[in-house]
């Protein structure tokens, strides 16, 4: 069984497929979060774990957008707290580094930590990529933001933990397969759609879920990316597609709206 | 009379500004989001602006956050054609380049050019100060994407022009000040405000809304930072506050909600 991810070895998404999945899951790193979705549309990966929101920083825009190309099904979540650490190649000291390497929703998280010493942040793709290209360029003025266990991985020094701005820090993540996830009675469902560019059409549809006292857990919206200042809705609410009211619900969204997909249902993490 | 935006000169921040201001207007660069609203509240400037919606990708999360920080108000929204273009230093083939510097939002905006010619994305702070970087260090295998005018000021030569993957691209910036503006007859009114976390809230604030019949333009989320999986939400609509069934609303709207912001009422920019 593999679980694509996005990031080298040592990334967060990698944990929570580990947190998911167990530490026997076969776990196969990616460089973009595209190649994820591909993988597991073209059955290359049975699944994919991608982050879609953070307590801080809000949520992943890429990953959104990419359930809007990608036809594939949400089967579980999974969150995870985010513990940063500052690293460094060994024997280098805190007051040697200048300029520190990480993913931006990374840098994003320690962005008072940052100021406050003055460091130059380098945007890359992943937080233990940072790690890796530190080690790989022998960096003696730089450090990087990630895991203790990216640290690890690439033989870093830690000189900080837990340098997140807000300490409490979390990354909810997705789960991708095929298929959804059967009821289990603690459920929730995602779904996208489209209104008529109208006054009170999201009202209105907001009023299905709200007249069925179905409690919406998250709404995003994003461009359609095809006329300017129109948007595609998210929603999380919670309950199984299957379950009566969800299943009423869902019919009465689908005749308001102008177009909707179930990306699927799925146990709730707590 | 003095106009602080984010970026180098040549920023698409700066087009807004002698968009919005006429090309008299004395324009201030500032490296950070954040030191826009900074010199604004010291009245080292009378105005800022700030990027703060891209139709294809959407909402730009800092100055979201930005205006939660600090306590000003919008005056005034432009919205800027954004034209890409890809450029390099003089005598740079087009075959040559293998890197692209840009802002994150530009190099997103591109995505698609980017990965038809596997050019590699470098995230920098600021469009025209990619242009600046490469002038700087001289780069032969690098590119930079912004606009003209940053390619005219930091003698670059235009190899490619109109790259965004999507050919209908618009920013929206706003103005901010230390107070709103006077009523026109087509304004919009933008507020933040927090409900608190039970079923149906959201679409009760929405209600009183759409039983005025006032049109919201724009609905938006973002971390509450506090606690974890609670949000702030943003809401643009039409009309000024002073008018009778804004007022009105906004009234109701205090009552219902945890707490409310207006960030002020200004002229639609068509």
């Amino acid at each position: 069984m593999i679980v694509a991810f996005q990031g080298e070895r040592g990334a967060y998404s990698e944990d929570a497929a580990y947190a998911f999945f167990g530490t026997s899951a076969a776990t196969e790193p990616c460089r973009h979060l595209s190649n994820v979705f591909k993988k597991v549309k073209r059955g290359e990966a049975e699944f994919g774990i991608v982050p879609i929101e953070n307590s801080t920083e809000g949520s992943v825009n890429e990953t959104y957008d990419l359930f809007l190309i990608h036809n594939l099904k949400v089967c579980g979540e999974k969150i995870l707290k985010i513990n940063h650490c500052l690293m460094a190649n060994p024997n280098i000291e805190f007051t040697l580094i200048k300029t520190i390497y990480s993913h931006p929703q990374a840098l994003a998280q320690c962005r008072r930590f940052l100021e406050r010493f003055d460091f130059e942040p380098i945007p890359v793709y992943d937080t233990a990529g940072s790690a890796k290209i530190l080690k790989e360029k022998q960096l003696k003025n730089a450090g990087a933001i990630g895991s203790e266990r990216a640290a690890e991985l690439n033989e870093m020094r830690v000189l900080s933990s837990g340098i997140s701005d807000n300490p409490s820090n979390f990354t909810r993540f997705l789960v991708l397969s095929k298929t959804d996830s059967r009821a289990t009675g603690r459920d929730k469902t995602s779904i996208i759609f489209a209104v008529r560019h109208v006054p009170g059409a999201l009202y209105r549809v907001l009023g299905i879920l709200a007249n069925k006292h179905i409690n919406i857990t998250k709404l995003e919206s994003r461009p359609t990316k095809q006329t300017p200042w129109e948007y595609n809705f998210y929603i999380d609410f919670e309950g199984h597609r299957t379950v009566k009211k969800c299943r009423e619900a869902l019919e009465e969204l689908r005749s308001k709206v102008l177009s909707m997909r179930i990306l699927g249902s799925y146990p709730i993490d707590t």
